[in-house]
C-alpha cells in the first residue's frame, strides 16, 4: 500500500491521524517560512503544508518540487487556520514528515487546469496529461455512470447482456465498412460492423428475447466535425412486442437515466409525427426546449399573402414564418444579420421578410408597401404575435425553405437564450418513411434499414407501387434538438423481407449472398420483434451540457481518423502484407 | 403486447386467469380426445391443452402445428390433473380458446433439446437455432451474470469503466495482429488491439487511479482448438498499488463471482512461486484440485537412484515420479495405458517406471531387478506411498520430463477422478522470470510483456547480464489447472523501460517508433501501477463446468477462424478494394 487515504477523503473528523497520501503536484506557494503544496489525485486535492522552523529540511525539499511530481507524503492531519470551504478538503491541511519522489515530471506542454491554455490538436497529442484535468476526468466518470446505469435498468428488466462478433462480413448497403484481411483465407476480408443489427435479430429468432449490449461500431466515413470512425451504442432488441411496447420500455430508460445521473425528473416524453415534425419545425430533430413553431401564410386553407402583387409569396411555393417573442426591439443591424444567416450558402434561401408588433399593437414590417395594416394584423393573429413579437418569414420551394426556416428558429433559439444546455426537452418522434427515393441514385434506399417494418396499415402502398408514401413503423428519440437514439419493428416475414430487398434493388442472388443467413433464418420461426439503438458517446455529451462527443471519448480521433497519440493509422512491415497477401498500391 | 405473461411464470396461484402466451411449438402429444403443446419461451415452458370435445375447431388448428412454429395463444390457467414437479410451471396448464400462428417454421436441421442430435458444424452453421436450446442459452444467462456481478464488484471498489479505441497501431512484439487499411490515410494501416495494455498504463498516467474494462481483444494466430481470433478480457489497472494490493484486489473479485455467481464460498487463494510449482507440478498452471506432487529421486540431497546399476535413472538429469492414491490395483493393460500415454508425440516421453505398494506393504516394481524391497520401501516413504498406492516415474532431461510428468499426473487425476468439474481449486502463481530465451530467435523475450517490472531485489541482475535468473512481480490466477488471469506490476520509471527495450533487442529508434507515446507519457510523471487481465470466455466456461470456450460465446468462430453462419471472412468488391488503396497477390 503506498497510501493510507485518498487527496479526497480527509476531514476535520480526521485531525489528528497520520496518513499517507500520493498524488499530483498540482501546485506550490513558497511563502517564505511555509512552504504550501496541492496535492491532487482522482479524488480531489489535499493542501500539503511545510513549515522552515520546524522542520527545515522537509521544508527545502517540497520547495524544490516541479508541477506534477509524483509524490508519496507522510504526515499528520491537522485543522487549518485559513480554512477553504470552496474544497471538500479545505478544512485539514497535512503537516508533511516526510517526502518521497515516485516519478519526477518534466514540464507538461500545457496547464493542468480547468481552463487549460492547450488547444484542441496538443490536448489530444497528449491525451494522457488531459485526462489529469477535472472537466475531462469527470466526464469520463459520468460516461461510466451512464453506462452503469444502463446497465441498471435493463439488468432489471430482463434484458440479457450478449456480445456479438466484431469480425463480421461486408455489406455494400448503407456507409462504408471497415474491412480486415483474413491472413489464414487469402483474399478474404472480415468487417468492422456498423451495428450488430443482423446479430440481435438472429438473437431473437434464437429466443433471447430481451437483448442489450454497449457496444463499438465502426463507419468509415468522411469525418464530419464531431463523427468519430469507432463510436459506441447502447443496443437493444425486443420479442414479442409492438412499437408501442418498445416505446414505452425505453422512456423508461431515458427517465431513469435522468434521474439517476443527473436528478432530473422528467415528465412524459411527448410524441411527433415525422409529418408534423417537418411541418412544424423544419425538421426530423426538433428542439423542442421553445415552441416557435412554424406557421405556414400561403396553406390552402388560409391563404394571407396572395392577390397583393408581392411576387416573391406568390411565386413560391411556401411561405412560412415564425414568431419570436419579444424580439421586436431588434435593430436594421440584427435584422441584416439574420439575413446574411438565411443566405449563407449552407442555408440558401434568398431573402427574410419580417414584421415587428410594436407595443401600441401597430404592425411594420418589410413588406409594407404590398401588404397593409389590416393584412398584417392577419398574420399575426396566424401566428399569436403579441405586442413585441417579431415574425420572421420565408419563401420557396417547400422542403428547401422548411430546412432553411428550421436554422433560423434554431438560431434566434440561440440568441434568445431558449436552448440552456442544462435544460432537457425529450421528444419521440415516430411515423418516419419507409423508404427515401435518392435522387443521384435513381432509387429508392431505406430511410432506416432494410429490416424496418412498414405500418400494417400501408403495406397495400408496397404493392401499389408508392413507395414515398410508405410509413414505417420507426421512431427516434430527440433531445434537445439531438438525434439520441432511433430503432423500428422489424420485419419478421420471409415474404415481405424478400420484398423489400426487391424494392431496395437487390437481385435476388444479391439478397441471397448478403443477407441469406438473415432470410434463411427466418425460415425456422422468427418472432414478432422490435429494437432501438441509442448513440452513447452523444448521449453522455448530452447529460454533460457539452455539444462535442469528443471529450466523452477517452482516446478520440481528429478528423482525419487518427490517433494523433499514439500516431495511427501507420504504415506496417512488408512481412505482415506478403503474410496477409495484400500489396499497396500506387497511390 | 403480444402477452400477458411469460411461459415461465404461471403457478397454481395464477388459476382462473385468462392469459395470453407467445413462443414457439417444443413439443405436441396427440391423445386422440387430447391434444397437449409444450410452448417454449426463453423463460420456460408451459403447457397447452386442446380439447376436442369442449373446442374442437382450436383442437384440429392445434394438431397441425409443426415444431418450432411461433404461436401467440389465449386461455384460461387450469390446475392440471397429473401435475409434474420437475417443471416450475408443471401444475398448471392453459385451456387454450384462440391460437394465433405468428410464424411458421420448416423443419430445423437438429432437435432443439438439452442433448441435440446435431453435431458442431451443423450447430455452428444454424447457431439461432442452437441459442435455443436451454444449454447453450443458460451458458449465454451464466456469462451475462458473470459479467454483470465483476462490473457491480469493480464499480464498488471505485474503478471506472474506461472504453479504449479498437482501432490502433501494429506493434510486432507479441502475436500477429490483425489490421485494417485506411481509406483516408492511404498506405496506413490500424490494428485491432490485443489488449488494451498501453492505454491502460496510459490512464494511469492520466490519473485515473483504478480503471477497468469487459473488453474485446484480437489476436491472429494459428487457431488451437479452443482459441478464438476475438475474445474477451476483464481489464484492469490500479495505481499507487504494489503486487500484494492487487492480488487482494482480485481475489476479492474471484471470492464475489464464485459467491454470487455459483453460491460457493472460496477460502483464501494460495500461492505458490513459479518455481515451486514447475517443482511440484512440472506446471506454471496446476490443477491443484488434487495433491499427487513430484517426488524427485535424484535430487543432490537425496539420491535414491544412483548406483544400482539402472542405467536409465543414473544418466537421467531428473528421476520425478508421483504417488497416485489407491491405484495399486492398474492392471498391466491399464499400465501399458499410460505408457502409450507418455510416448505419444506430443509429450515424448520414452518410458514409465512403476512400483506397486501392495496391501501386505510389499512392493512390486518394472525394475526389481536394480531395486530390491528396501531401495523401494526408500522410494515409497519418499512419496508418503501407503498400501494400495501406484508410484509412477519418469527420467530424462528436466524439463522435458517435468511436463512429461504434468501430463501424466493430469491423466491419472482424470483417471482417478479426481478433476470434478463442480469443484474449484484457486491458485495464484507469482514470480515468474521476467524474461525467456527463445533457442530458435537467439534472445531473450519479456515472458508477459515488456512493461512488466523486474523484483526490485532482482534488478541488479539485470545489470549484471544474468537475463534468465531474473523474476518478475508478476502474477497468475489459476483455477483448476486454467490460467484465468494474469498481469503484473509495470515498470513506471522511463529509464528502466529503456532498458527493458534495449534487453528485448529493440533499438532506440524503434522502441521510439513502437512505444513512444508511452516513453513519453513516463516523462510527465507516471505513478506506480500494476494490473490484471481476466480471459473472460475462459472464466465463464470454467464456471459453466466445461471446457470449451465455444458454447459460452454466442456468435463463435471455427478453427480457420470463419463464422460459418454468415459466411465471414468473403471476398469484397473491388470498388472496396481501389478505395482503400490495396491489392490482392496472387497466393
Amino acid at each position: 500500500m503506498y497510501r493510507s487515504n485518498t487527496c479526497g477523503e480527509l476531514r476535520l473528523a480526521d485531525v489528528g491521524k497520520m496518513v499517507t497520501l500520493c498524488g499530483w503536484l498540482q501546485k506550490s506557494r513558497d511563502l517564505g517560512g511555509m512552504t504550501f503544496i496541492d496535492l491532487r489525485d482522482r479524488f480531489g486535492l489535499t493542501q500539503l503544508a511545510f513549515n522552515m522552523e520546524t522542520n527545515a529540511a522537509v521544508c527545502e525539499q517540497a520547495r524544490k518540487l516541479g508541477r506534477e511530481y509524483v509524490l508519496q507524503v507522510k504526515g499528520l492531519v491537522k485543522e487549518r487556520e485559513s480554512k477553504n470551504q470552496q474544497m471538500p478538503t479545505g478544512e485539514i491541511e497535512i503537516i508533511v514528515d516526510e517526502i518521497v519522489i515516485l516519478n519526477e515530471a518534466i514540464l507538461p506542454p500545457f496547464t493542468i487546469e480547468d481552463n487549460t491554455d492547450g488547444g484542441d490538436d496538443l490536448r489530444m497529442k497528449y491525451r494522457y496529461l488531459d485526462i489529469r484535468r477535472n472537466p475531462v476526468r469527470n466526464n469520463l466518470l459520468l460516461r461510466h455512470q451512464v453506462a452503469k446505469q444502463t446497465r441498471a435498468y435493463l439488468d432489471n428488466q430482463n434484458f440479457v447482456e450478449v456480445e456479438t462478433p466484431v469480425l463480421i462480413k461486408s455489406t455494400p448497403e448503407g456507409a462504408r465498412d471497415f474491412v480486415v484481411p483474413s491472413r489464414m483465407n487469402p483474399g478474404q476480408f472480415y468487417a468492422l460492423p456498423q451495428s450488430p443489427q443482423t446479430f440481435k435479430q438472429l438473437l431473437m429468432v434464437g429466443g433471447i428475447d430481451r437483448y442489450y449490449q454497449i457496444v463499438k461500431c465502426f463507419r468509415d466515413e468522411d469525418l464530419r466535425a464531431d463523427r468519430q470512425p469507432e463510436f459506441t451504442q447502447i443496443d437493444c432488441e425486443m420479442s414479442f412486442v409492438e412499437q408501442e411496447d418498445v416505446l414505452n420500455m425505453f422512456e423508461g430508460l431515458v427517465k431513469h437515466l435522468f434521474a439517476m445521473v443527473k436528478s432530473i425528473e422528467i415528465p412524459q416524453v411527448p410524441r411527433m409525427s415525422y409529418a408534423d415534425a417537418m411541418k412544424y419545425y423544419g425538421s426530423d430533430k426538433p428542439d423542442t426546449r421553445f415552441e416557435m413553431k412554424f406557421v405556414e401564410l400561403n396553406s390552402p386553407e388560409a391563404d394571407l399573402v396572395s392577390g397583393k402583387g408581392f411576387k416573391v409569396f406568390e411565386d413560391a411555393e411556401l411561405v412560412v414564418g415564425i414568431c419570436a417573442k419579444n424580439a421586436a426591439h431588434y435593430t436594421r443591424k440584427q435584422l441584416d444579420e439574420l439575413t446574411d444567416f438565411i443566405k449563407r450558402p449552407q442555408i440558401g434561401a434568398t431573402g427574410l421578410v419580417y414584421a415587428r408588433v410594436n407595443e401600441d399593437g401597430s404592425i411594420k414590417s418589410s413588406v409594407d408597401k404590398f401588404y397593409d395594416e389590416a393584412a398584417l394584423a392577419e398574420w399575426a393573429k396566424a401566428f399569436g404575435a403579441e405586442p413585441n413579437d417579431l415574425i420572421l418569414i420565408l419563401a420557396g420551394g417547400a422542403d428547401k425553405t422548411r430546412k432553411a426556416l428550421n436554422e433560423l428558429r434554431l438560431e434566434m433559439g440561440t440568441r434568445l437564450d431558449l436552448r440552456d444546455a442544462s435544460v432537457y426537452s425529450c421528444l419521440w418522434v415516430t411515423d418516419f418513411p419507409l423508404l427515401e427515393f435518392i435522387e443521384e441514385d435513381g432509387r429508392y434506399f431505406a430511410m432506416h434499414h432494410p429490416f424496418t417494418a412498414p405500418k400494417p396499415e400501408d403495406i397495400k402502398l408496397l404493392e401499389e407501387g408508392k413507395l414515398g408514401e410508405i410509413r414505417a413503423n420507426a421512431y427516434d428519440l430527440v433531445i434537445n434538438g439531438v438525434e439520441v437514439g432511433g430503432g423500428s419493428v422489424r420485419i419478421f416475414n420471409k415474404q415481405l423481407q424478400a420484398k423489400m430487398f426487391e424494392v431496395l434493388g437487390f437481385s435476388k442472388e444479391e439478397a441471397q449472398v448478403q443477407f441469406g443467413f438473415l432470410m434463411n433464418a427466418f425460415e425456422y420461426g422468427a418472432p414478432p420483434h422490435a429494437g432501438i439503438a441509442f448513440g452513447f458517446d452523444r448521449l453522455c455529451s448530452l447529460f454533460g451540457g457539452e455539444n462535442s462527443i469528443r471529450d466523452f471519448i477517452a482516446f478520440p480521433k481528429n478528423n482525419s481518423g487518427r490517433d494523433v497519440m499514439i500516431d495511427a493509422p501507420a504504415a506496417i512491415d512488408n512481412k505482415q502484407l506478403n503474410e496477409l497477401g495484400i500489396a499497396i498500391k500506387n497511390v
